[in-house]
């Protein structure tokens, strides 16, 4: 290899930082990113434990991780938010500000664990998410399209099974029993039958003798028939676009196909179970298992029918086999970055991956740490990072940064609406503490959820230059008094780790000195019902929980097919800690109504809907797209 | 960089060839690749000259070429095929056994240039097409799946096209002129508004003002109103994967969408449009600009609505702007192989891409050889390659490979049907020198058809295990007698390079010794239909051309919208020399009927449709992923 030339992380070069801030293209161009080798070198890999892609991402393999088994873990924290406004507070930006300061200006070794966003909505309205202003990940461009190609691989093997099924209940539909058999166990030179691995574990499953040449008629059916009830299919065909034509559509129209139509809908790919199941597994059998494990619809007489029955698992398995291990970026003061799965924080958990983490706190040793982020408010994305990521990886977070901003209380304190992509309002701009101050339940409740974890919680004032001081010394008053460990506004935006070093100084101190208890929000082992409740009322603040007929059924359902025992992933609003997104601040006093209950049995959650998610966005009259090109990604 | 410990290329290891020869898989698991950066440094390239994707795939920057300019270019080979059968008579393994005997046994400089393939039918039917036997590219399961991503980057790109098509249909459905005004040219801070450079080409091409502030509100319609017929749009969504239920659907259903339904069908990815320009491109400046030139519809007043004029060609630029660079793999024994593009052989052209010929031509020099495979029979992938890719790279063939098996001259002499994943009927594994006496046409005529070009024709027997002496005699010494300028039999599937000495050793000879004295078939200044005329009578053997209304009426608006100096890329079947696919051997006095015609102004060529082309496949009872995992691909 090329001796590294450059010793990373290294702060922004100093006079570099610009006032006012140059827009985040300008930035992320002014700073060259060094070749991603470099920073593999820098955390002592060799040669063998990754693998380029391009000259700016490396995939890490596991094998480090096994390596290292014997190495202390660093510190494990998560970035969390408050209820956000549709802008976001900026809780990327701080994960990579922060990190930063850690890095580049405290000497501790760091890591920073982001989720891979989506292209969709990238080419739509929101535009990047590789942090903002001197807190970015570089290079911008591969960081928002293809990376290492992982969302790829998770469309291309979802469309595979979701093929496989429609094409599975149309073969079935028109061959005898016989047949099928004779297709699917084909009789091979020599006379004896092929029998795929998937098939022997199938007949397994059904307690069928495994030599299939025993099987009499109605075993035969048993094995080949899988007699999907169409009205029962939990899988979708995805794309990464904002496609809204997508949102329903029917299936099946062409004169070859019989008859056999279907009303369905496309979603984008992140919502896919696959991406769910990269996100938690922690090696590749284990995503293999979990693959195998996918409920995609019911029998007609009401048997769960796998993504193994259809005999589409290994291929899945092989098509994501690169996909689990974690991509390596770096951010502008040549910190390392695990850039790793992007699953929904509503339908799904929002975190990135197990494998990331783990992977991280080992390269970091000891005395390092790992800022992990987790999706939309504490009440979503930390609440399972808690119970569903931390349950699944074993691992125990030291502390949790807690972002808000004068923004967001302001708009939780009764400011008028924010919307994306209209001009502020006023009250935003200028000193209102009025506003600030009536919104700050919403800051305490999400310190008290933090507190419920047992985790020390450092509140960052994420600060905007409108931001007075008056304002911001509120906010972190409050804090203190509120039951945060720590509270300290911070300007990496701004000036990028040089403006985190407060906070981040902050959390070290927090991380050695003040101790986490860590305790989950539920047991696994009550009922699905249990599990909500304890979501509901202890994390959201509601006085009670109703079902509605068909989540009903739903659990019902699940207990029997022996998913009880599965950790609970809410999908709801994330504009409010309600159900309802028009109840800001720190409601009380609410219920909060199930509609329905979906199971993710391979990923490993049951996930009740509060409300219709929307899992495929729109494009809008002027896509950010029509500035691609020109200016917004960097293109000789 | 680690110093190259492998000297390449470098012959199969003594002793190494078994009897029988075991499966594909096994003979490319037998060979352990050499890292990737090893092929680089035998091609004399260096760090800045290429970016690894994983240990065994690297896209070599195009700079190379541009660094090489005055360097004179290797001798040009291209390896077509006699009419197939649904089998195929091993192109792609006669082009890779040729390169490694040329490179490992003759010490040649060699580059071997194939396609990338569809993962759809490596997960459907047909399996891996990566070579066989003992002359494969390898990692297989690198070359079938995502490799470097281009396939992935097609579709995406493809789909956001598609997206935006429909979305713009919808919004100026529900849109004033003067509101999409506003929101595709916003008003900034300042007043002034914000006009992209795709707005500002769209403008030039009307002949409005570029300053929009100057547009009267016809001049406001015209520009933000595409008004586009949702009856001619010309391109689909496309996925990946065999999936027979999209054949035909129907879009838009949705509340939200308000009643913009549509009905419409997705395609294999690999069919996109998009594909054919990535093969067709000289430059990433040409890929872009033949991408805003792509024509996706007409207007209601039917002017042609471009991917430029719906803003969406920068953004579709920026997604393809790695796929560019041709992706470098490596075969048995070692010697280089471009894998790049993967166009359609019916509706598209059918050969790899341009750039990774004239990357390869460049590296291998003077004395070097580069062999680059051609989709299907002469009639189809090599006319095309002669008639298009060598119209727009400016190259030009010194020697035609064109492989014939006995097994297809059989089928040509009145031999039974032969079916993929049946039987093979005992004339095919017996001495039949009737039949292939009998089939012997399609050869003669395949041979006639290089010597139309001028270029001097090498036959490749590509031989059986099963194959006589006499049977393989007859067939080289009518080659000869017809006018190919040598004819050899090749063992390369059964011993390497080592089995395609002489062959390679002839071919040099030829390469050497005999002029190519090069014409296309067609001038580009006639026509549509003389040129479709000459296509069909010159090459195909048919008497006439006969014309349906929808061909007539489409041909008349593309020579009216200026597309009629484009070439022609017939689809038709491959399964003869004429349109009928019952017509086997060397059909006479036939008439071809057009039945209509499309332009793919983007990619360049127009395609008149001979009948009716499946650009969907679908998935089998049993689909060869079954086996997958448990065997067919490496994985640990």
């Amino acid at each position: 290899m090329t001796p590294a030339t450059v010793l990373l992380p290294r702060p922004l070069a100093e006079g570099s930082i610009q006032s006012p801030v140059p827009s985040d293209i300008d930035i992320a161009q002014s700073v060259a990113p060094v070749h991603i080798r470099s920073v593999c070198e820098s955390l002592g890999l060799d040669d063998e434990d990754y693998d380029c892609y391009g000259k700016y991402a490396a995939k890490i393999n596991l094998s480090v991780r096994e390596r290292l088994a014997n190495k202390p873990n660093g510190k494990y924290v998560v970035v969390a938010g408050v209820t956000p406004t549709p802008l976001g507070e900026g809780k990327s930006t701080c994960t990579v500000g922060i990190s930063q300061s850690l890095g580049a200006h405290l000497g501790k070794k760091v890591f920073t664990c982001i989720r891979q966003p989506s292209m969709g909505p990238t080419f739509g309205i929101k535009g990047g998410a590789a942090g903002g202003g001197y807190s970015q990940v570089i290079p911008m461009d591969d960081f928002n399209l293809h990376l290492t190609g992982d969302i790829h691989a998770i469309s291309i093997a979802n469309n595979l099974l979701v093929a496989q099924l429609d094409t599975r209940i149309f073969h079935e539909n028109t061959q005898s029993d016989k047949a099928l058999f004779d297709r699917i166990c084909p009789i091979m030179k020599g006379g004896t039958r092929k029998v795929s691995a998937s098939i022997l574990r199938r007949l397994e499953r059904l307690g069928l003798p495994t030599d299939v040449d025993q099987l009499d008629e109605e075993g035969v059916g048993r094995l080949v028939r899988l007699d999907i009830d169409p009205d029962t299919i939990m899988v979708n065909r995805v794309v990464d676009v904002n496609d809204r034509m997508l949102r329903k559509i029917t299936i099946g129209q062409g004169p070859n196909e019989k008859g056999y139509t279907r009303e369905t809908q496309v979603d984008i790919a992140v919502s896919s179970e696959c991406m769910a199941i990269l996100a938690l597994a922690t090696s590749l059998e284990d995503m293999r298992d979990r693959l195998r494990r996918m409920v995609v619809a019911y029998s007609k007489a009401g048997n769960p029918v796998t993504a193994d029955d259809l005999g589409v698992a290994g291929a899945m398995t092989v098509l994501l086999k690169d996909t689990i291990n974690p991509t390596l970026m770096q951010t502008l003061e040549g910190t390392p970055v695990f850039v790793h799965a992007g699953p929904f924080a509503n339908i799904a958990h929002g975190n990135s991956s197990i494998v990331a983490d783990q992977v991280a706190l080992k390269l970091v040793g000891q005395d390092g740490y790992v800022l992990t982020e987790a999706g939309f408010g504490s009440d979503i994305g930390m609440e399972k990072f808690m119970d569903i990521k931390c349950r699944y990886s074993g691992l125990r977070p030291d502390a949790i940064v807690l972002v808000t901003t004068a923004r967001a209380l302001k708009s939780h304190g009764g400011g008028p609406a924010v919307v994306a992509g209209k001009k502020m309002d006023d009250a935003y701009t200028t000193e209102r503490l009025d506003l600030v101050q009536k919104g700050l339940g919403n800051l305490q409740a999400h310190i008290d959820i933090g507190n419920q974890f047992g985790v020390p919680v450092v509140v960052c004032v994420n600060k905007v230059n409108t931001d007075s001081d008056a304002e911001l010394k509120l906010i972190v008053d409050d804090a203190l008094k509120s039951g945060a460990a720590a509270a300290v506004v911070s300007d990496h935006w701004a000036r990028g780790g040089e403006g985190a070093v407060d906070i981040a100084r902050k959390l070290t101190e927090v991380c050695e000195n003040v101790r986490s208890d860590f305790k989950f929000a539920y047991p696994l082992d009550i009922s699905i019902k249990g599990k909500i409740s304890a979501i509901c009322m202890k994390i959201y603040g509601a006085v009670a929980v109703e079902y509605e007929e068909a989540a009903d059924l739903a659990i019902e359902r699940f207990e029997k097919a022996g998913l009880g025992k599965l950790p609970i992933c809410m999908a709801k609003t994330q504009y409010s800690l309600s159900a309802d997104a028009t109840l800001r601040g720190r409601p009380t006093g609410f219920t909060i109504k199930v509609k329905s209950c979906r199971a993710a049995a391979g990923a490993g959650f049951i996930y009740p809907l509060l409300g219709p998610i929307m899992t495929m966005p729109g494009l809008p009259t002027r896509p950010c797209f029509y500035d691609v090109y020109e200016c917004s990604f960097s293109f000789g």
